[in-house]
């Protein structure tokens, strides 16, 4: 008792004690906390907060209020669910305190050690350090959500410091439990769980607190005003409701997604103004999203001062005093104890396969997980709609080639047998001449790929990628007034990482006799200068190789294609390119998917040596090296294809040779288009096939098994377990990151490299499909509930994907000119063609070479392959002939396509760059009808004010004439008119007021 | 008296009564208005307008506020200078009613007809309406400011048809004065001014109503606390201190220009949270700007509603029931009678060429002007301060060239006379054969800019445009913060315009019965269609009137240079180039001129037709057009020179010729950038010199002079003119968009073509120093005082800046590849010089061609002009010789120049778009040190509420223990210590609180 009243009084005032409550917990209470430290009495720490709204003024309207609250806390009638049931079992299994009222907002969990079975330390240390390095291991490929422990080596050996200095944690626990009952939450703690080893913190929020935190977090909660939500005028609103009749079986059987006609007009919560909202019942009016986000909020303000430094909630669990910290989830999914809930209600109408063809609940996602992830499935949503149309012009595209192939004259002409070209051999010594017609399967399959259809597509995918961001930004916005996130200005994440706090209270102990005093100490560039010199290095490093890597494939294939040609068998010889190039391809794939993963940990790493300040901080720095990264990965080897692939040859005579005496390789006659489509088509489908059936199904599954096993229990004490447990079964929210990033990386895949692969929008619109459900499933089955945030946009993901499209437009521009054969066909056919068709163009492209050229010791070794002595070999490039009198010299034909190539860059880039520009300004970014609606919300807010303000002027007036009519009488010249009809003022007012709303007056009618 | 009490009886409850005042105007009151109409009487209409602010909960805090303004409005006494002087000459002259006391925040002016002096009504009309209509004519390139009269044809016929109508228009008057009565406004009559046939009704806003009105638009007031603002680490200020000291002489001698070392917090007006405001100096609390802007936002909301359709403030200026709406400046510029003033401050400090060299007091300029305004300046400012590396670097770029010009080997080679080239007529007939050594002094001027300084310089200048972008993105948010508009969104101006409301009621009356009742009525795009249709014609024909002009220039070129070739004189002939080049450039200088006041006033003219709905519509439809036709109208002369020019001459044996015979124009030898450059040096200098000195000084000043004129005052009579006379003389305000499209289009000169004209930045440095003073004495004495208009940012005019630095990427690109020899020479340097230097590069760029190939009639008439027989001359173009198997077609470097012009165009726009964007990212858009404050606010900002939770809790609690004790005991377990020490504790948390701000806690040295 003397400890407990002296701590208060040291603790007076400190920042934890914002709501002011000034008397120390209750004897009662203190004794059973600290007194009897028995193993299974969940003891509920209460405090009576006697909490009270600012008295005075509205005395008519806070009397209920303070009635109500002065009685007992939360001792109205209940009127939920559960309440009403009044089932032990409810209670005990519920989300609720053992009293089965008060509900668990919040969960902390941490290690006990019971005094009755003593259990071997290191045994349990060592279990536990193993799962934990698996789970480690597991989750290398997803990035850290705030609230979870942090695996910073330094911090790591800082948990092994104190790791055995348990008095210590409990004492950490005891104040911050104290300062949170300071607060005014209230407590229960359950160390008898069925998870040994474990405790756990229940916390719930009384009205006093959630009351008095959404009025400072300025949340913004419907009033009792309710408003006609018009869509536009009865033609457009015709439109919409029958458009909704016509899709009604697509869209999911919750009432969060039906299209209301009114909508409650939204106010920032505030204690003075409670009469504006619909208090009559409190436990629905904040949701259990809205209480969790409430007691975090809470949570990260309060810190323990006691120790050295203060930590706050995230030092705590990175030290192990807390070993998780998490929300509860609504209820179970499946079962005997499943009431009809919203997590139920989201496994049914969204986490399923069966429902794939349905528009998502995202009301209801938002509702249950808040706008942060609401914004992510919205998003994915856009995305995989806006799939349909690219993907189906993307097949008519390719079936457009598929059509036009027999019609094509320059395959056609290769394909002929009597044009008899014979070509320079495709590697030294091993390869002699072939004839172009064995290059006919080749030269029409690229046809498919290569055909102005795929120019025109490219243009299309460009546009598609602005209206994609256009419709994204209106959806957002619409979103935004739908979940009344208007006027919601970003607040920045300002709560310290603990890393960080550890570092500066480092660097504050090693310094602090050398700064002056009052001078803040923080991490200056200085301190961090190793970590980013380590980060620059290492990227390098990484980028390094990537490059080595991919280079190492062109070696495989060069030497592989060597030995091929080397090989006497006719078999392999003519399966040597389908071959070669398909096994490149898979090991390309495979290393892509190894180095993935790799990256990420690197990047990760990297993150945690530079110390950032905040998590929002961390997040940014993660996000930009994993995209580094990752996108070097996987789109080197496609760049490399596209754009270097046969264009670093040399020519015949004069080859180009790497390590030694490999001819580096060339493209097919028809263009390397065909490799990169086949590149394209494995990795896409390789990773996603791999990631999402590998890591997002097969590896959380196993997570399971592990966690379930490790714990030691049955399926049908499964059933039997309380919300926290089963929630602590589950893996931790690690936030929305690697979703996004791989989401990028495919828009990445959809967009770069389009005109070479116009099945790409289709490929990804079939990934996307299961993506969402896998994605749902993920969050309603499989992880602990995530803490609501609060966002009005997607961040940095946004501008990325604009980036990405900036880009997209120069990579296509380039593809089509200098990969395709689109330019040289074109000019061929206005500039050389004598009857303006493309007969001969073959012929054109092709250079002729004397074989009496050849540089000594690289001619075929069997020059006489094809049945015949060749003389004059042809290559395909634009040079002068033997005959010139500057042999083998770039021709002027070769100038005049290079200036075809680089002007078509020039006028693709900037014509598809203006008319994006205009699209994006054509479509204005919030909506018509949401702009009005916001408008009409305002003034619909001001007259409320308006009406508020006369109503009270009316009273005080009132009030002061007849109390100071005598003093004043000489001064208040007002006539006594006013004074003696106030009351039917205020009625023709309001009959005005009516009469102006049913006239459509202006003012309402906006 | 009747009709007052039923009016007021019949208005009951509108728009007008939200100060829900009951009583009517005192009967003394309303006699002196209607009942005896005297002439000189300034009648003073008072009402007593007993508003009480919200009663009860802090009564403490409020009895101060309720006895004073019980007692009599504004009675307390005044502290500021002009009260406490008390003199009459000061009540009369300054802004103040005739009691001396209260202060004239607006002011609203009409005709009257004089009962006592009847003049001949023709005469006084006619006089008007020839004022009226040069006026109009004089301000025809300015756009229009919300509140002065509109000129719509409609609206015009609408006034004739009122005007002799001055009855109705005094009622209306009456009403809307009533009606500002009503809303608590304090109004002054004075109908006996000395300028004869105006009567001005001045406007007064009292406490309570500055109070009201300040908590609907949510003001942000300083409060009673303040907080140390740190700029930074020791060092970082002691850096900023010495910059400071040492640029002393720069900084205006004004107070709000110092940097200040504290701040207050910020707060939105509330009156119940008056208690956090330093209210202790009612006059000062409120500045003029606040107060006027106030009296604006009352009079906009106040409507007539009387009249068939209801009216605001900007329909009836429209229709001439008031002639004008203004603020009253602040006092004398000079003069016995000018007071230290902020006006004359500004006066002395900002708006005098003696200053020129001086800082900016942007902070007074903000407290006197507004935010918008201000920001105008601050944006001119950084403009002005950007351009003066530009200019330094551009001079350097400009001496490179004139340094380097004798060792360039391009223009030695062609002044060589032994190099003896011979080349071919420049017109048929009649010009000879010429030696190229006779093009000496153009190929040594062009080399003074075309030389490889430039390219780095266009380099520099896009990198230059991004830095400026950021850099006023940050000094925005600077000033931002420094203005307390974080957190400020921007409200878009949702009052109608009186033409639009007028078009309106008309189409209501027409669709009266047609329509359903309940339907609003609004223009639909139907409506408009008629317009837009114009719209789109007449900005086409405009475009191509300009185009037209551009080409009329060009063909003046052609036949004066043919006629000047034709005349024998050879004085006459040496000057063609010059003579020719430069009447041309300053033909096209004028018609720029002319055009741009005449597209000025077709965009206005357009735009009204379209009848936009609201002001900000409004000004945003007419930049757009306005943008769309001075941009073309400026630059096209320039763009055909840069890129049109001398590329579609043909070649000798088949030139192209235009309008019968004309041959198109050629280039120089040494390209067409020299002339280029002349014609932007001239357009640039012309055009500033002509519309600065002309426009902006010249009209002006005749302006002033024709009002005198008209009010028949002498100088004397102007010193003992009242200050709301004295206003009524100066020019209306007619928005920031003249100056900003000024601005803009320099930007676009400097910009754009700054490859061709290094100079640009320094002539536009130049006329910036004397625009910024120019401007400002315009806005401090030549025009009334702008309504202060709040803003975040510059809107529009930052995404034109942001566009036109776009474009000027491409269009530099373009100018250095295309326009300048920079690409030939390069290529002939590395691919076809002997020696890999530039010798025989003239020889290189020059065709062969036979004389026997000209086309009959066309040879030259003097072959033998030279002295020689010319059988070979030489012209300057890549084409085949005429030995060759395809005589005079395009060569091979013909094809390879324009592949590498290509290619550097490709590689230039995206290298630099590619580094601006870096830059771009790199820059973070708010400042360290501003996002470091705006964070701390909003930590202090919940401190001070939580300390003021703290207090109302201590009490309420206190006040509820004492009176629940009994009734809660056993419900309330809190111990009794708290409730018998509620003020010892209240200090020690007091204590505690001021210990932590000196021991400087993490929580308040953010």
């Amino acid at each position: 008792m003397e400890r407990q009243d002296e701590s208060d009084d040291e603790l007076f005032g400190g920042a934890s004690r914002r709501d002011g409550a000034v008397e120390p917990g209750s004897p009662a209470l203190a004794c059973e906390r600290s007194c009897s430290p028995q193993r299974k009495v969940s003891g509920t720490m209460r405090r009576n907060d006697n909490y009270l709204p600012v008295a005075g003024e509205e005395k008519n309207m806070d009397v209920d209020f303070i009635n109500t609250d002065a009685m007992s806390n939360e001792s109205i009638p209940m009127k939920n669910l559960y309440a009403d049931e009044g089932s032990p079992l409810y209670s005990r299994l519920g989300p609720y305190f053992t009293d089965g009222r008060r509900r668990v907002d919040y969960v902390l969990a941490y290690h006990i050690q019971k005094p009755s079975s003593i259990r071997r330390q290191p045994s349990r240390f060592g279990d536990n350090g193993f799962i934990h390095r698996l789970r480690r291991s597991m989750s290398m490929r997803s990035s850290r959500a705030p609230l979870q422990p942090k695996e910073d080596p330094e911090i790591a050996a800082q948990e092994q410091r104190t790791d055995y200095n348990e008095n210590d944690k409990r004492f950490r626990r005891d104040e911050f439990e104290e300062n949170l009952l300071e607060t005014g939450l209230q407590l229960e703690k359950d160390e008898g769980s069925k998870i040994p080893g474990i405790g756990f913190l229940k916390v719930h929020a009384p009205w006093n607190v959630l009351c008095r935190e959404a009025e400072f977090m300025k949340l913004k909660m419907p009033t009792k005003k309710v408003y006609e939500v018009k869509q536009g005028s009865n033609v457009v609103e015709k439109i919409r409701l029958f458009i909704h009749k016509v899709t009604a079986p697509l869209h999911p059987k919750v009432d969060a997604n039906r299209p209301q006609s009114v909508k409650p007009l939204s106010h920032p919560f505030s204690r003075e103004k409670q009469h504006l909202f619909d208090l009559s019942d409190r436990d629905k009016f904040f949701d259990s999203k809205t209480r969790n986000s409430i007691v975090y909020e809470v949570l990260k303000r309060t810190k323990c001062t006691r120790a050295k430094y203060s930590m706050g909630i995230t030092s705590l669990l990175a030290n192990g005093v807390y070993t998780s910290a998490y929300p509860l989830h609504d209820g179970d999914i499946e079962g005997v104890n499943a009431e009809a809930n919203d997590r139920k209600l989201l496994y049914e109408e969204w986490a399923s396969y069966s429902v794939f063809y349905k528009y998502q609940p995202i009301g209801l996602i938002r509702k249950y997980f808040g706008e942060k992830v609401g914004l992510y499935f919205a998003w994915l949503g856009v995305y995989t709609q806006m799939l349909i149309p690219a993907a189906i012009v993307g097949v008519i595209v390719f079936l457009y080639g598929c059509a036009t192939v027999d019609g094509n004259i320059p395959s056609m002409e290769i394909c002929d047998p009597r044009n008899n070209i014979t070509m320079c051999p495709l590697c030294d010594r091993a390869c002699s001449y072939w004839k172009l017609v064995t290059a006919c399967g080749t030269a029409r399959a690229s046809h498919l790929f290569d055909n102005p259809a795929t120019v025109f597509f490219s243009i299309f995918m460009a546009l598609w990628a602005v209206l994609f961001m256009e419709h994204w930004k209106r959806r957002q916005m619409r979103l935004n007034y739908i979940w009344d996130l208007t006027g919601f200005g970003e607040e920045e994440e300002d709560h310290n990482r603990a890393e960080y706090e550890f570092r500066v209270m480092k660097k504050t102990m090693r310094q602090d006799n050398s700064t002056p005093k009052g001078e803040k100490v923080k991490l200056t560039c200085t301190d961090r200068m190793p970590a980013y010199l380590t980060t620059v290095v290492m990227m390098g490093f990484m980028i390094l190789v990537t490059f080595a890597i991919v280079f190492g494939v062109i070696l495989y294939r060069i030497s592989i294609k060597a030995a091929l040609h080397m090989s006497t068998s006719t078999v392999a010889r003519s399966n040597i390119r389908a071959t070669v190039k398909t096994t490149a391809a898979i090991i390309n794939l495979i290393i892509i998917i190894i180095m993935d993963e790799i990256y990420g940990a690197i990047a990760r790493w990297l993150t945690t040596l530079e110390v950032p300040k905040t998590d929002k901080n961390y997040e940014e720095r993660l996000i930009f090296k994993t995209f580094v990264l990752k996108f070097v990965n996987a789109f080197t080897p496609i760049v490399y294809l596209a754009f270097f692939r046969g264009r670093l040859v040399g020519r015949p005579g004069s080859y180009l040779y790497v390590v030694g005496s490999y001819r580096m390789e060339e493209c097919a006659h028809a263009g390397c288009l065909m490799e990169l489509c086949i590149q394209l088509c494995i990795t896409m489908l390789g990773k996603q096939l791999i990631q999402n059936n590998l890591f997002e199904i097969g590896i959380p599954k196993l997570k399971k098994l592990l966690r379930r096993r490790k714990s030691d229990l049955e399926e049908e004490v499964n059933k039997t377990l309380q919300r926290h447990e089963k929630d602590h079964m589950l893996g931790p929210f690690t936030g929305l990151s690697p979703e996004y990033m791989e989401m990028i990386i495919q828009f990445g895949m959809v967009t770069l490299f389009v005109a070479s692969f116009p099945l790409a929008p289709l490929f990804a619109l079939l990934n996307n499909i299961i993506e969402i459900r896998l994605d749902a499933k993920k969050f309603v089955m499989e992880l602990r509930r995530p803490i609501a945030a609060k966002a009005k946009d997607i961040g940095i993901w946004y501008n990325l994907l604009r980036g990405l499209s900036k880009v997209a437009v120069i990579v296509n521009a380039f593809v089509i000119s200098f990969t395709s054969d689109f330019i040289p066909r074109l000019v061929y056919q206005y500039m050389y063609s004598v009857d303006g068709t493309m007969h001969g163009f073959v012929n054109h492209t092709l250079s002729y070479f004397n074989v009496s050229d050849f540089q000594p010791g690289t001619d075929p070794i069997q020059p006489m392959h094809l049945g015949y002595k060749v003389e004059i070999c042809r290559y395909k490039d634009y040079r002068e002939p033997p005959s010139s009198s500057t042999p083998y010299e770039l021709s002027k034909e070769f100038w005049a396509v290079l200036a075809a190539r680089l002007a078509f860059v020039v006028v693709f880039q900037n014509v598809v760059m203006l008319m994006s520009d205009f699209v994006d300004w054509l479509i204005p970014d919030i909506p018509k009808d949401i702009s009005l609606q916001i408008h009409k919300e305002k003034i619909l807010m001001v007259e409320l004010f308006m009406k508020e303000e006369q109503g009270k002027r009316l009273a005080a007036r009132d009030n002061h004439n007849l109390d100071n009519f005598a003093s004043h009488s000489s001064a208040n010249r007002s006539s006594p008119r006013a004074r003696s009809r106030p009351a039917a003022q205020d009625v023709v007012w309001e009959n005005e007021h009516h009469e102006r709303e049913a006239n459509g007056s202006p003012v309402y009618r906006v």
